[in-house]
C-alpha cells in the first residue's frame, strides 16, 4: 500500500504529543472517533492515518510523521489538501511542515511541464540566473505599463512579469494590458535582439482566469503567473494542466506561510501541482523571511524529487542593485531574481538602474 | 470614493506600528515605494490604501484601519483577496481581523442566494434550531453511507451531510454514493413523512466540481457542501453565483483561522461570497475554539450586514448529546447544530442516540 506521509510540528506540552498526534491521524482520514473506525477493516487499515514517528525539534515542539494510505486522497487536487492539513489546521498550535508524495500521487498531479530547462529554453539563457521584474505600480494605464516594459526589455531584462495585483480594472483592461505589452516586447525584439519574456498575470474565478489564459495564448504570450493561493490550488493545477499551453509561474501573494511551512508550501506544494517557476520571499528584506528559509524552498524547488522536473526558484523582496550579486552567489544560476519598485526609485533613470541590475547578474553568474 | 476598510493586527514593538501600516497600505496596492506610487495622481489619489486608525488592543498589540479606495479590488473576487491579505499574509507577524466592503463590493459578490430563510423553507423547520449530522467515515461504501442516511432521516434529523473528506474515491465513487443516499432519502420520506436533506459534498478542480454539482442537481439533490478554503474563494464564488441553483454550504476544512481572525473568515468573507450556511469550529471541543469566538461568527453570518441575506450559522466540533440543549442555548434557534461521529460511538444504538439528539434540540428550541 502506498503511503502519504506527513510530517506535523505540535507546539505545546510535549507530553500530549503522542495523543495529538493520534487525534490528527484520524481527523485527517476518518473523522470519528477510533472506536467507529476499526469497525470496519477496510476502514481501519486502508484509510486510517498511522503516527509513525514523534522526535523533538530543537526547540522542544514535537515533530509528528502520519502515514496516510495514499488512497484517502483519491488521487485528487483538492482531497489531498483536505487529507495534508484541512481539519488539522483550525488547531492553533499544529502546522504542515513536511510532506512525501508516494509515486501514484507524483503521477496523478504531474508537477512543472516546463520547469528550469523550458524557461531557459523560452528566454535563451544558458547559463547565468535570469533577471525579472514587473510592470507596475497598479493604476498605470496599459500604455504606461508598456512603456516600462519596453524600457526594462532594452535593458535587456529577461523576464518582466505584470504585477500580481493587475487584474482586469476598469483604468486598466487585462485584454488592453496584455495587448500592449505584447506589442512593446515585438517593438524592442526588432529593435535590439532580445525578446523580452512578458508574463502577464491571470486573476479571478475560473471562467475569467481561462478566458484570460485563452486571450493571452492567442496573443501570443509565451508564459502565464497567476497567485496559486488566491485561485485556489485545485484551480492552479487544472489552469496548469489541462488549460496552459505555455509555462506557469507562481506568486506567493496570500501565501501566509506561517501555518504551512514555508519551505513545504513554496518548494514542494506548488511544484507538485505544476508551478514552473515559483515566486517566493528568498531575502531578509521587507517580508523578513530568514535566508535558510530561502535556501531550503531553492533546494526542494530543484532538487531530484520522485522524477518531477525541476522549478525555478525566483526570489523576490528586497533584492535591490546592491546586494544582486550576493543574491547570486547565494542561489546559483538556476534562479531568477525578481526585483520590484526600486529600479523605479530614480525618476528618469530606471533604464540605467535596469541594465545596472542585468550587468550585476550577468557579472555574478560567471564567478558562481 | 467607495473604500474598503481592513483591520490587521500587528505583534511586537508598538512604537513601529505606524511605519508598518503604512507599509501594508502601500504592500496591498501599488507595491511599489510611495515615491514611486505618489509620481501618478490618479494613483496617489485613487489606487494607494491610506491609514486611517491606529488603536491599541486589550493586550497592546496594535490594530491598524486602512482603507483602500475600492477600485483597487475590481471587484474581482480574487483581487479582493489580494488587496486584503495578499502579500501582507506574509509578514508573520501580522494577521487580517476585519473589514466592512462598501456597496458596490456588496452588489458584485451577492453574498447568499437563499440564507437562513432558504434553509428553512428547504428543511420545513419554521421555529426552532436544526439539526444536521454527517455520513461517515471514509472508507464505507456507498450502500453503508445510505444505510447510515436512513438511521439519521429515521430519527428526525433535519440535514445530513457528506463527510468533507468524501471525494470521488475507486470505493466510493460520487455519483454511486450521492444517487444511494438520495435514493435513502426518499426511501424514508415515503415511510416516515420527514425529508431529510442530504448534502453532498463537492471536491475537486473546477471542472469536476462543476461537474459533481450538475450530477446531484440533475439527480434531486437539494443543496450542496463544499469546503471553500480547499476549492479556493474565487472558485467558490463562481460555484455559488454562476453554477448552483441550490443552496450552498460552507465547510471550515483548511481554513486555519490564525491569520485570517476567525470572525473574518468564517463570519463575514464566507457571508459575502455566498454561503448559505456556514460551518465553523463554534465550541469548546476538540478544536479548541473560545465560545466568544463561535459568538462572533454567529453574530457575523445573522447580523444585518449591507443587505445582504444572513447565513445560517452551523457550530460544529464537539457537539454531543450532553451538550446539545446548552448549545441551542447559545447560538438560538437561527442556528443548525452539527454532531459528528459522536452519534455512532455505540455500536447498534446510532437511531436511539440521533433521535435524542433530535429531541434534546426540539427541547431547548421551546425554551429558547
Amino acid at each position: 500500500m502506498e503511503l502519504l506521509r506527513v510530517t506535523y510540528r505540535l507546539e505545546g506540552d510535549p507530553s500530549g504529543a503522542e495523543a495529538r498526534a493520534e487525534a490528527i491521524a484520524l481527523e485527517q482520514t476518518v473523522e470519528v472517533p477510533r472506536v467507529v473506525a476499526i469497525r470496519d477493516a477496510f476502514i481501519a487499515n486502508e484509510i486510517v492515518g498511522r503516527v509513525e514517528a514523534i522526535e523533538a525539534a530543537s526547540d522542544g515542539a514535537r515533530l509528528a510523521t502520519i502515514a496516510y494510505p495514499v488512497a484517502a486522497t483519491a488521487l485528487d487536487p483538492a482531497q489531498l489538501l483536505g487529507v495534508l492539513f484541512g481539519n488539522s489546521s483550525l488547531h492553533a498550535d499544529v502546522s504542515c511542515v513536511d510532506f512525501d508524495p508516494p509515486p501514484s500521487l507524483c503521477e496523478a498531479l504531474r508537477g512543472p511541464r516546463f520547469g528550469i530547462a523550458g524557461l531557459r529554453a523560452l528566454t535563451g539563457v544558458g547559463e547565468r540566473a535570469l533577471t525579472c521584474t514587473a510592470v507596475k505600480p497598479l493604476g498605470h494605464t496599459p500604455a504606461a505599463l508598456a512603456d516600462l516594459l519596453r524600457t526594462f526589455a532594452r535593458a535587456g531584462i529577461d523576464v518582466v512579469k505584470d504585477d500580481q495585483g493587475l487584474a482586469d480594472h476598469p483604468f486598466c483592461r487585462f485584454e488592453a494590458r496584455v495587448s500592449a505589452c505584447l506589442a512593446a516586447a515585438e517593438q524592442v525584439a526588432d529593435e535590439t535582439g532580445h525578446r523580452v519574456l512578458y508574463v502577464p498575470n491571470l486573476i479571478g474565478t475560473p471562467e475569467r482566469v481561462f478566458a484570460q489564459l485563452r486571450f493571452a495564448e492567442q496573443h501570443g504570450a509565451r508564459a502565464v503567473m497567476v497567485s496559486p493561493l488566491l485561485l485556489g490550488l485545485p484551480t492552479f493545477w487544472e489552469l496548469c494542466h489541462r488549460h496552459a499551453s505555455v509555462p506557469v509561474l507562481a506568486h506567493p501573494c496570500l501565501g501566509g506561510a506561517v501555518r504551512y511551512a514555508p519551505e513545504l508550501l513554496f518548494g514542494k506544494l506548488l511544484r507538485l501541482y505544476g508551478a514552473d517557476a515559483v515566486i517566493f520571499v528568498g531575502d531578509a528584506g521587507r517580508l523578513g523571511t530568514p535566508r535558510a528559509t530561502g535556501a531550503a524552498i531553492a533546494a526542494n524547488l530543484r532538487g531530484a524529487w520522485h522524477g518531477l522536473v525541476p522549478s525555478l526558484p525566483v526570489p523576490g523582496g528586497g533584492i535591490e542593485l546592491d546586494n544582486a550579486a550576493e543574491v547570486v552567489r547565494f542561489y546559483g544560476r538556476d534562479a531568477m531574481l525578481l526585483v520590484g519598485g526600486s529600479l523605479q526609485v530614480e525618476e528618469g533613470r530606471t533604464l540605467e538602474r535596469s541594465r545596472a541590475l542585468v550587468e550585476a547578474v550577468r557579472k555574478a553568474s560567471v564567478v558562481s
